[in-house]
Order: C-alpha cells, then structure tokens, then sequence
C-alpha cells in the first residue's frame, strides 16, 4: 500500500511551512544565499484564477510561495468567513502541479495571538466601492499583507486583477510604506462562458450561476459601446444595468456599479483614456464582484 | 584653503544619503553581500543620548546607519515642529565621532508625496500616557518607523528608553507585523545633575531647566521607596508629586504621572516585580518626560 503523500508536510519537493518564525527563517536563508522570492497570497479554495498567478510567478523569481490563510480580519460579522470553502489537500495538488516550492499555511492563532493590536490601513483608495459596503475589510487585507511580506519576504507579489481595488490598494501600501517589493497584477481568468473565477462560485446554485452571467455580460457590453467611442459613464453604466437586468431580471442585485480613475479610483463621469468599471453584486445569498478595465489605446 | 568636509555628502567613510530609494538600494545589496545592518532612527540634534544608542548599535552589525528626520506626523497641531530644533552639520559630527556608516536624512516630500495615505497604528498600548495627551502622535511614530525599516532593512534597530512608551509600541508594531528585525531598548541618558538628555532641553531657560530637575528627583525618590519595599503606587505617585512640588513649586505642572505594567503599559495599583513610573510635564512652555524603571530584582 503506497503512503498519501498528503500525511506527510512535502509534496515531492514543495514545502509545506505552518509556522510564521519557521516561513522567516526559510526565506531570510533563500534571501542570503541571493535567491529570488514571489509570493502570491491566497485564502486557498485554488481555482484557475490562482493558478495564473502562479504561472505569472513561476518564471518571475527562482522560489514561488504561495500563502493560503483565510483572513479573518477581513471578514466583517455577518460575512461568510464561517462558511468560505476550504480544501487543503486539493490545494496542495494543484500548487504541485503548478511548480510552487512552498506553502505557506499559518494557524490563525500563530498570525493572530491576544495580544496582536497592530493595524494598518490606507486611507483613499479603499474609501468606495467595496471599501463603502465592507467596512474594515481593506484594513484587515492591508494588515494580513503586510505581516505575509514580513514573514516570506518576497521581492514580487502577485495579485488578480479580479479584486481590482484590493490591487490598487495593496500597491499604495507597498509605495507609502517602502515594502521592497514588486506589485504585480494579473488579469481575471474567466469561465468560457464569462463568469469570473471566485472560490466564492461554489456557493451558487445553477440558477444563480446562470443569473450571474449577467455581471460580466454587462461589463461586456458597456466595453463595446466604450471601444464603439461612448465616453459617457452614465451610459455606459446604464448598459450594464440593462444587461444585467435582460438576463437575470431581479436575481442579480447591483451593490454598486462605478466608472473610475484605474490608480485613484476616483469616479470620473467621462472616461477619455483609461477606466475600470468595476461592480458588486447579490445573487441569492452570494456576493460576486467583477470588473474590466476600459482603454481608449488597447481597443 | 582646506575644503571643507561638511560640503561633500561623505565625511571620511561616512556616507550621507537622502533619496529613500537609494537608501534601500544601499541597504539591500549590503544584505545581499551577507552584511548586517543596525539602525538607530532619530530626528536630530543630537546628544549623548543618541550617541549612547549609537554605542550600543556599533559592536551589534557590520553597519551602523543613523537616519534624522523630523517627522511631521507625529507633531500635533499645536506642537513644536515648527521650532523643533536642526544642526544637520553638528550631528554629522557627532555621528561621524561614532563610527557611523550611513546618516540616512530624507526629504520631508521624499516621506510623504502628495498621494501619501497609509497608517499604521497599535492600538492598546498607546492609549494611555502621551498617546492619551498627543491624539495621532504614536501613529505619525509607527507609520514613519515602519517606512525607515523598510528603507534601511536593519537587523537590529535601537530606541532610547526615555521615550518609553514609544518604544513597547515599537516592539509591538514589529512582533505583530512580523518585521524581520531586533528592537533593542538603551537606557536613559542623564545629565549630571539627574536631568533626562533630550533635543527638547534646548528649549529650557536656566530658571526652567532648575525646575526641570524636579522630574528626575521625583522619580529617583519614589524608586528610592520602592527599594525600601513600598509596593503601593498611590503612596509612590504621592512621593513623586511632592519631590515635584519642593522642588518647583507651580514651576513645573505634571501632564500625567501613572505606575504601569512595563509590557502593556496598563496602570497597576500595587507593584509587586517590575514596574515603569512615567510622567510627562509642562515647564513653562516645554514638554518634557521621563520614567524609570522600577524591579524588585535589581534592587
């Protein structure tokens, strides 16, 4: 009878660290003997979306370590960090198959004992879109980001283009804060039909993951009439509205829909060179975000 | 004609640098090379206090660099930041006497571009003492100390102990954020006659700086009571108040005055190990403070 490989804290050569002081040691040792480190922070659950950050990684440092900690700081109380999906050993197959060499999976205690009273927040960008219905949840993505770069001391960071305000959030952290590291976002991996990859999907029933083909078919649409030379974010936002509204009727609930400013986030009502239209939304009991980003030089 | 020294940016060996990003290029390929780094942060004008740190720093690292920077967000709006005393040429001396190998001395818009909008702040330990009197001071200190480690990439990085509670809160910023560095507390550094050296002094005319006296001798006869067994924090505040008062007179008006955990800083009522006495005080128009430890082992 052949051993799981899974009773075991290696996976063929990958590492599977568990231990904050443990991941430190292992990555201020790489970084003496002048190895290269990305990082590509996860709450685990891999989907396709995860494993495009760890293929952008892979040939972008000579170690790739991948994360998985569901964070709960940056749940809020009636959110769903009691229920998020989790499956660790799938997740060690597909980092396996994907080359990483470590992953880094913490306890929660060990990332945050009682006395832990340490926040970091950014200020601005974080103030809209999911930043306005989620309150404290960049604070609690900031500070959980700020303590893995700390522990696996990467030079580049990788992050999906999918939580777009996170990205943007997570890179001013990294320049006012003078983390040495290189912020990277990769583009949302989307299912053929055009739902974007979210671990949170495996909530939807099949009527509601054909209801939520709507926000990306929305997003599809308004990026048409953009690239057709609309320029006018009322417009625009009314076509995801009516899409959206065609092809889910009222089991698609908008949360916010906005056109704004792809590094400040700022609103802007016309969109002359670059934009990113992004948007949250209910369906059933699952809250899905997705966005695309608008440019005048790439259509 | 000689040249003088203080045109160049290096003196001897010594370098001066003031681009953040040079500094972290300085101090990444120093790592790279197997080197370890000591930083001793400061904001200048400095005196045997600081140079006390700078002893300490010298025998710890194969580099000792000392960054000044007079730090905007830790000075409340009615603070002396205006006035805060600079004599860049003379701590170029000084740090040069020390066997300094970098003053690392930041433009203020080099610290904080416009875009600026990150804080990072420690909640639990810095709400009583200065933190309950200087709103946004503690987190101006976290935020900057948290970009200077970024900057100089130190192994071990050294705090005076006078600016007590700023110290635990820097401890517990880098155990909580997972920093990769050491914070070493120095003792107090007194003049003579008992007073606690700090920038701030400058400020004292002789009439004020004899009633500044009152402070440490406070201090000393409540630590003097505590040796003699008294535990109760009531009767050693009492001690301290009244050696103020001798002293002083009206001269010298207490901001607060409290007997704390050394860890947590919260107030205790009865000091039965160790304990720290911390005041802060107005004279005339200066703010000053100071603490001593109290333990019953090494008394």
């Amino acid at each position: 009878m052949e051993p799981s490989p899974l009773k075991n804290t290696a996976l063929n050569d990958m590492k599977i660290i568990k231990d904050p002081r443990q991941m430190q040691e292992y990555a201020l040792a790489r970084r003496v003997e002048g190895k290269t480190i990305a990082l590509v922070p996860t709450m685990g659950y891999l989907h396709q979306g995860h494993v495009s950050l760890m293929e952008h990684a892979r040939p972008a440092a000579d170690l790739v370590i991948v994360s998985i900690f569901v964070n709960p700081l940056q749940f809020g109380p009636r959110e769903d960090l009691d229920v998020y999906p989790r499956d660790f050993e799938g997740d060690c197959r597909t980092c396996e198959q994907a080359g990483v060499d470590v992953i880094f999976a913490p306890q929660m205690s060990d990332i945050y004992p009682p006395e832990f009273q340490t926040e970091v927040s950014v200020s601005e960008v974080t103030r809209g879109l999911c930043g306005a219905h989620r309150p404290g949840h960049f604070n609690g993505v900031t500070t959980v980001v700020a303590k893995l770069f700390n522990l696996a001391l990467p030079h580049k960071a990788f992050f999906g283009e999918k939580d777009y305000q996170q990205l943007v959030t997570i890179k001013r952290m990294v320049e006012d804060l003078n983390f040495p590291i290189e912020i990277i976002g990769v583009p949302i991996v989307r299912e053929d039909d055009g739902l974007a990859m979210s671990s949170r999907n495996a909530y939807l029933s099949p009527a509601e993951r054909e209801a939520a083909l709507s926000l990306s078919h929305g997003l599809f649409r308004a990026r048409e009439l953009f690239e057709q030379g609309e320029k006018r974010s009322p417009i625009l936002q009314q076509a995801v509205r009516e899409a959206i509204r065609e092809h889910a009727g009222q089991s698609c609930q908008l949360e916010y829909l906005a056109i704004c400013d792809p590094d400040s986030l700022e609103e802007i009502e016309q969109v002359e060179k670059q934009a990113v239209i992004a948007l949250a939304a209910r369906v059933g009991k699952t809250r899905l975000i997705d966005n695309t980003l608008l440019s005048r030089e790439s259509s």
